[in-house]
């Protein structure tokens, strides 16, 4: 009877019958069957976003690579390892009234991945990796002609230079919000449990305080209602 | 009461007053300070020798990546990130009179890691990444030629002609065992529970049957107090 009250509370919340996509946590890219190439994401900050948007009645798709933290209950997940994947399990959830970009997506692979494992020949060398630059799916969203969301939100993690680059991003991927925090090692967002951000948008900048990462995740679900409503 | 029964117990074992090094777990090689290279290697058979070493009553140095199984208890656990802090935790260890390199260490760092995150330059070119040798920890206390460990174990995952390339492998690095395994994908054994190893020493192979990590751990743990009576 609990969960029946809770579930009909959320199915009233202000974003009851909307679908939201998140995508969350890093991707992994093989570089042969024992090695890959990682990005620093614990899936924290993607994954109370998706818990705060459900808890206000979304219909969450969530698209997640191999995160630290376990997904949210109440969401529908998908889960995939390379950028690749993520691109198609995206394209596969679409149309959505909104898209939440916060994975930390590798921006390139190799191309040249082997199906052995890679061994030293010898030489002190190396063998070569190719790299090739994998799909944009934030910018391919943001840019979509037809049944695009109504609202994209991307994400910067940025070592310098925030505000500067995540305002340079949001012109260049075409999305409407990014939201861009410090990701250098000394601030300890990047697998901690804080997190300091600026809301970029068509408005300007909006810096919020250092908060915890399910703090940001509900101020940003809030938003996100808003401008659904 | 209970605890120093216990501990008693331990400190009468086999192992009594030897001190074994143990390394286990991946090595991160950093990229730029959100990306690096990483092995798919957990940690759990290196662990669980590890903990079937201390229970023989061994003194267990646990050096360990960042793996995704808690290390021990009751040994002294070191942690590291990279190959080279590996080294330098296990030259810190020694002497030791045995030493169990069960760590899938990284082959090759990154030569020109960038201390900010590495932006994509509108070429569709990825940054070009340079790779070095990483120091060979087996081989490097295989071939001590002062105090070196009486007994040197190392591991090989290889996913081709398994029993071939760890032969080889032994001779090449001059350790007197190595614990062979076929990681390929198609077997479950990296991140799973299970484990199927040959034992390649001077006297040849020695194959065992699929086991559980832990079981595999407690074989070997009994063969190396064996070898140090």
């Amino acid at each position: 009877a609990i969960v029946d009250a809770v579930e009909a509370a959320l199915l009233d919340g202000p974003l009851k019958g909307k679908h939201v996509l998140v995508t969350s946590g890093p991707t992994h890219e093989p570089i042969d069957p024992v090695r890959y190439i990682a990005n620093r994401s614990s899936g924290a900050q993607g994954t109370a976003i998706a818990r705060s948007l459900a808890a206000l009645g979304a219909n969450v798709t969530f698209v997640t690579g191999p995160a630290d933290v376990p997904p949210p209950l109440g969401v529908k997940v998908v889960k995939v390892q390379t950028a690749s994947e993520m691109k198609e399990a995206v394209d596969a959830a679409l149309p959505a009234d909104a898209a939440v970009f916060a994975a930390a997506v590798a921006d390139w692979r190799v191309a040249n991945a082997s199906g052995s494992k890679m061994k030293k020949d010898g030489s002190g060398n190396a063998p070569a990796l190719e790299f090739t630059e994998n799909p944009d799916i934030l910018a391919g969203v943001s840019q979509m002609k037809k049944d695009r969301p109504k609202l994209v939100v991307g994400f910067a993690a940025e070592t310098d230079d925030v505000q500067a680059n995540a305002t340079a991003k949001r012109k260049r991927k075409g999305c409407d919000w990014i939201v861009a925090n410090d990701v250098s090692p000394e601030t300890g967002i990047m697998g901690g449990s804080e997190n300091a951000v600026t809301i970029i948008s068509d408005e300007g900048a909006e810096s919020w305080p250092r908060l915890t990462k399910d703090q940001v995740a509900a101020k940003i679900a809030a938003k996100i209602a808003g401008a659904l409503a």
